[in-house]
């Protein structure tokens, strides 16, 4: 129907590892594959519109009262139904980022701010995209750690454009899917989470589905302190978005942190190899602070992976960002040792065809 | 968060046996049930924004081409979307009718003009709801059969409806989720589906999770032969709206045409048992033309069924109807006489108490 413009499309190209989707490589806890199918057996029925279980599950999680969580058919969900209870005017986003925002806002006929995040300093958020939040615009999104870009936003200029969207009176989405995929682990250096009480503008995106590997699933869920927001979002999506079997499973996994901490762990040494393995091929990457590597490589790259079964994320199609740009997700030691082995390959037969 | 005001609650009261879902009481088959676990395991994937082999598989099962199908999470995913691509600025509504529909419309400001359907004619639609379909009007939602009623739409009345939508130019969404588990098994007599090819107006929404009770999962879709119609609704839908549990199950489900015949026949004979029971306890029902029984009973009955372990749906909440207005599924042969042994024992109740 339309141009697939997203990673993960497997069904397009079929292939034996795929780097494209930045979701956990390892096997699932056994304890969620029997949620899962638990859940099946009780399909028959209707989910809880209200996701009563989930929500108090994740309220324990986050910390945070289970009146100020909604639940979505996976992040997106979420970006769509926020976008549409807000009816923003004119919102602000920045290049390059996830796609989905600008695609949420034009729906809503918005008008959108662009600003642009410079290449030289590795697309990072810096204090220019403060000064662009200004009184006429109703709705910012930030996306911490960046996607594609993977770069953390700094505290400091995270918490300043907070201030400045209360100040403003406009309404903040930060989305944190990512976050706890990222190294640094002290949530008040990447997350907005402890300005929720006092920021009623702050509308808080997260996912299950990163650190568990269960995207095909869809739970996303979002945080605000404000109910007639939370309420306004909730009205948007239809009373049973959330599938059965996502609830119960995503009840399952937030009993498993120790799987959490397992992934973080794994993931994190995964991603020195393998960002050491591609820079030592000559791959000029960004720092990588989540679970993905965003690099800029030969322009037929995506091509000549395929060709080898690999699929990567080509990223030339984002808005401020241009053809020689890729995203890899990172995954078991043994997948990236092959990935690392294609890319060698792939730039030996360059060198040979211009010799 | 919000009020419950659907069918199917069986989280805010733990019940026996629920029959305010319409939804078969059967056992899937093995074959379903593997599938979904089977899928359970890919679940790290993003599920296919296109629901390309989905769609493959209900392409087969309607007779229609794949590239007229438009898959939703569940048929309220699509009645929202339809609502938001046509963005009526009047539409026509019926009472009593499902009431997603008018809250569609209310995300989208339409102002909604109402038809009534006379309680003397079982609710039945007759000619006068086509006299008010005047040319202001931009889109009208018909649900055969009528949910909670029952009651079918009489095939020259549907027709008609159909004939002047087209003559207006006004969007018909024709909602035929029950029609599978109708007894009229003629397809012409009760579905619009003969005038998909000739007709860019019609857009027909099925369920796959009535016969096959998997409410929970979430698997709706849409016909229409309208590619510009067909791509907006698709653009209103976040990417990954289907999931891949979802998917997968919803592809194997149209692989057993024999658990739906299996079904059919099952719940036909239950039904008249019911429906004969119901009446000689003196209950005045609706003529059931599909799995769901519409009658009248007193106005404590839902919470004296529900004392009793037993989930009825109180529709007294529908625009148009009023307490003492009930809805029930028809379940297996067992449970249905648990529901005439509670219905008996509350009546008695009640003559011991006025005697």
């Amino acid at each position: 129907m339309e141009k697939y413009v997203h990673g993960g499309d497997i069904y397009s190209n079929r292939c034996k590892i795929d780097f494209s989707a930045s979701v956990s490589p390892l096997a699932l806890p056994e304890s969620v594959r029997e949620a899962a199918c638990r859940a099946f057996d009780r399909c028959s029925a209707y989910p809880d519109p209200e996701c009563r279980e989930l929500r108090r599950a994740l309220a324990c999680k986050e910390g945070v009262p289970e009146e100020q969580i909604v639940c979505g058919n996976g992040a997106s969900d979420l970006i769509y139904a926020v976008t549409r209870a807000v009816h923003p005017r004119k919102a602000l986003l920045y290049t390059p980022s996830f796609s989905e925002y600008e695609t949420a806002l034009s729906l809503e006929e918005s008008e959108i701010s662009w600003y642009s995040c410079r290449s030289g300093n590795e697309f990072t958020l810096d204090e220019g995209f403060i000064e662009a939040i200004t009184e006429d615009i109703d709705m910012v999104f930030v996306c911490n750690p960046g996607n594609p870009t993977g770069t953390a936003v700094p505290t400091q200029i995270l918490k300043k454009i907070a201030e400045r969207c209360a100040a403003a009176g406009c309404v903040l989405v930060s989305d944190e899917c990512f976050v706890p995929l990222m190294e640094e682990r002290t949530e008040e250096k990447v997350s907005l989470k402890s300005f929720l009480s006092r920021m009623p503008e702050l509308f808080i995106i997260r996912s299950l589905t990163k650190v568990f590997p269960l995207a095909g699933m869809r739970i996303g869920y979002g945080l605000c302190s404000d109910s007639r927001l939370l309420q306004a979002v909730r009205a948007q999506m239809q009373p049973w978005n959330v599938s059965l079997p996502a609830q119960e499973t995503g009840t399952a996994i937030v009993q498993e942190p120790e799987f959490e901490a397992k992934t973080w762990r794994l993931l994190r040494e995964e991603k020195k190899c393998l960002f050491d393995a591609m820079r030592e091929l000559g791959l000029k990457c960004l720092t990588p602070s989540a679970n993905y590597i965003f690099f800029y490589g030969p322009e037929d790259l995506y091509e000549q992976c395929r060709a080898r079964g690999i699929l990567i994320r080509d990223c030339s199609g984002y808005r401020g960002l241009f053809p020689g740009c890729y995203r890899v997700a990172v995954r078991t030691h043994e997948d990236n040792e092959e990935l690392i082995r294609v890319l060698t390959e792939i730039r030996e037969d360059g060198q040979k065809n211009h010799t």
